[in-house]
């Protein structure tokens, strides 16, 4: 069976997604029957599109972005392209989100829905801002839609909440849910050293990015929970009345205060059916996000009758985040 | 959709399931769309079948095994049926396991593919004697069948690998895969107990069953990790190539000196594309393995794309296996 891909967004992680769709080429169609064909690939400035499938060899010799695009069109002779001339398939949506608005990741999942297409969403911004909305457009459109990468990416919290606790209820979510914030943490704790000395260390190392308030804030944290538990809770809460708390003003005092008691700071995110709580909270050694450290992530999902279960682990990588796209696009078709 | 049940064995596990798809009927009806209605249980010397539907909450006032199914018949002024009177559905096989022949449900197993129906398989033992006759059949049928409580239950170890990492490979294997034998090891550790000390005191509490053979020497172990192997792994491996150790000569002085160094030792189970490994190994703390202590399980996924994913817990009872089988069902027909 052969399946139409557009993607949106050329940046690192739809670069990594077209590598690792050459890369298991054969054994896709071997072990699933499925043939992925990367039809178009929509920059910001440029949309590539190609009926026969574009030639990811070729492309991969160019850069990112759409002036790569724009340049490997030119030296092939084609034409740049609009939506209208894209037919069918499945869109990937890599573009950087903005949390504000949901764009441009909105309309091109709109775009996509209405034409009848599923989606791989990696991008939050739009699930945030308009989850119901894009829920309910699914269903009438009897598209499908999956987004393990816009929750936590090769981590399997999607996965695990959707497929297989469906025979039971998830009476609460708990989880260390972004890497830069737990990693800054863990410095704290294990170098005694303060926050803003190991933010800066982290910025010079390029291990935190310079724009680091998404992820101390809290908010990060909090878009990946309420894309979760709107998925897999019965809650009914809007996004406006999650109780956020970043990490900014913890004090290398009260870390080592907590260490002399055998606990650990992290920031957890906790999701029940009364709503969303993202805050620092003291964890001890009996709760299983104690021993996720560093860039690591982990979720524990307390059940009704299957006890709990814990994830952790999962690559925080492009590569990472592409593989969890792929997957999103094996078990729509599979 | 209605989709007919039919169970084999009738021991605690099926008692479990019955009361759970009567619990979870109407959310299963709204949110999947599925409704299951149990038409026949099958007992050692008793088959009940009524293809409207048997009476979960009558039949729950009966004990278990074969005699209550028979005073319920009795009752009803149901007559004992035979496996040629059923047509179509799911079964559900729960018998116990001989792990020597895979009997008696190897027989049940093969009898519902022949017939076209799909499986959900609790025991163990006719997927670890013929595992690949099984599979051939049902592909010959194209008939579905999953076996999450044959592995380890509740923990999803066969949903991760097969669904969450559908997109790359997976390199290695390692797990805790048994709660008997990981609860004598949690025990010599933390009390600096002798085994037999352990044994006796487990045996008296209940906590270990009278013949824990299965569990300390390995063989538990070996036969789940087959299994998830030759599902996720691409090894011609057969059974009889497994090195299998138990946890029967563990000293109590090797439990200390491993405990000086900072480790601990569990019994774990490794498995690649070269083949099955089981024995007791010394586990130091950067292992997450490290970390799973007491009845807990837990698995660790080495992938080529993915990272290492980490899943531990799930509830080791009755119900938490049940429920496993129900999500089975559930993933089988959504």
């Amino acid at each position: 069976m052969k399946k139409k891909i557009i993607i949106s967004g050329y940046g690192k992680v739809a670069k990594e997604i077209l590598k690792l769709l050459k890369e298991y080429r054969v054994l896709f169609t071997k072990k699933y029957n499925i043939e992925f064909i990367v039809v178009a690939v929509i920059g910001s400035k440029f949309l590539l599109y190609q009926e026969e499938g574009i030639d990811i060899d070729d492309l991969s010799l160019y850069g990112l972005g759409s002036s790569s695009l724009e340049n490997y069109a030119k030296n092939k002779r084609i034409k740049s392209k609009t939506l209208n001339d894209i037919k069918g398939g499945l869109l990937i949506e890599s573009t950087p989100t903005d949390i504000n608005t949901g764009e441009p990741g909105y309309s091109y999942i709109k775009w996509a829905i209405k034409n009848k297409m599923d989606v791989v969403s990696l991008s939050k911004g739009a699930l945030v801002k308009y989850f119901d909305e894009i829920m309910e457009m699914k269903i009438e459109s009897n598209s499908q839609i999956k987004y393990s990468g816009a929750t936590m990416a090769a981590l399997p919290s999607m996965d695990v909440g959707l497929y297989s606790l469906s025979s039971t209820k998830i009476d609460r979510i708990e989880g260390i849910l972004n890497g830069t914030s737990n990693y800054i943490l863990t410095e704290m704790y294990n170098k005694e050293e303060n926050f803003d000395q190991i933010i800066k260390r982290s910025q010079e190392e390029g291990i935190a990015e310079k724009n680091i308030d998404y992820d101390i804030k809290g908010i990060d944290t909090a878009n990946k929970l309420y894309i979760l538990t709107k998925s897999l809770l019965t809650s009914t809460m809007n996004y406006k009345s999650i109780k956020i708390e970043g990490i900014e003003n913890i004090s290398i005092e009260k870390i080592r205060e907590e260490k002399r008691k055998g606990n650990k700071i992290k920031l957890i995110g906790i999701a029940d059916d009364e709503g969303i709580e993202v805050r620092p909270m003291e964890i001890s050694q009996s709760n299983p996000l104690y021993y996720v450290d560093g860039k690591e992530k982990g979720i524990v999902y307390y059940t009704k009758d299957m006890g709990k279960i814990v994830v952790s682990g999962g690559e925080s990588s492009p590569k990472g985040a592409a593989s969890s796209a792929i997957k999103d696009m094996i078990n729509i078709y599979r």
